[in-house]
């Protein structure tokens, strides 16, 4: 039992020292050049076009994917500034812990978005809905799937309190469609 | 002209060499220790019990998580083996790219799950639904946040074609709940 629990230990201790280490497979390209400017989510960001240039040697990665009207964008907040654990996000003036919320600070600055794929073109995905900054590295893409990810039924926290509308009006930062 | 188009040229030259390098937030413990048993998806893993350890140090991260149903687990598939541009998805016998499917062997090994998040006890949040190999390295935690998350009327590719009782059937993989 005892050295059970020591090699869950020095395993644990491995880990935490452990780097991960991705490459970007591509680059998004937005009118969104200012972090204070650019919408906080897909979904106050409707009319908000962008692209997705994958590198030429994943194009084929991207066969089938136009069949999916929504995808997950999965990338590197490079502008994120320092981590930090406890953060006031956009739309409330409390304070949360970094993983209650989608603020861009995060221990691990990773970044999803579920944007509208418009139409793909050789390795180019035409977007809607962009609410990342220009020039931000692309890490993954998966297709948004129905029976997957459409969740019925959430409890959504802090989130709940805050009134669609002012959602609304705040969520879109100005960003004129 | 020219020279932006050099600029260019060489910005991207300089992305595709970039590094991004991240280290594990925690770790995911759960039942499945064989990949060909791991159920495909947390829709086919309900009664699968599991938790995320979080090291200490990032335990006031987790402030108000509990308000929250579902998360979304952002995790590193550390036994995917080779990247592949082209895979045969486990519902489908079909070859499709890489970038429209949810298979764990990509340029970039980034899983995400949307489990149910039980309970949060300190540093260790209590899940169902969990799909993932035990040991997994954790990188990220985010609310799922229905106004953000759940797209109605999507389009789902090659995944429309499946039937829900075949879905379910073998996205399961026999796990016994």
């Amino acid at each position: 039992m005892a050295s059970g629990r020591v090699c869950g230990l020095i395993r644990r201790k491995h880990l935490q020292n452990q780097v991960i280490a991705y490459r970007p497979i591509g680059i998004i390209e937005s009118r969104h050049t200012l972090k204070e400017k650019t919408p906080i989510q897909p979904v106050y960001a409707r009319g908000c076009r962008g692209k997705a240039v994958v590198f030429e040697e994943f194009s084929a990665g991207l066969q089938d994917l136009e069949g999916f009207s929504h995808i997950f964008l999965i990338y590197h907040f490079d502008r994120a500034g320092s981590p930090r654990l406890k953060v006031r996000p956009y739309l409330e003036d409390v304070e949360h812990g970094i993983f209650a919320t989608r603020a861009p600070s995060r221990p691990n600055a990773i970044g999803i978005s579920i944007v509208e794929l418009v139409r793909v073109e050789g390795n180019v995905l035409w977007l809607d809905g962009v609410d990342i900054l220009d020039q931000t590295p692309l890490l993954d893409i998966k297709p948004y799937i129905a029976r997957f990810d459409r969740i019925e039924n959430t409890r959504n926290g802090w989130q709940d309190a805050i009134d669609e509308e002012v959602a609304r009006a705040r969520g879109r930062r100005g960003f004129e469609g």
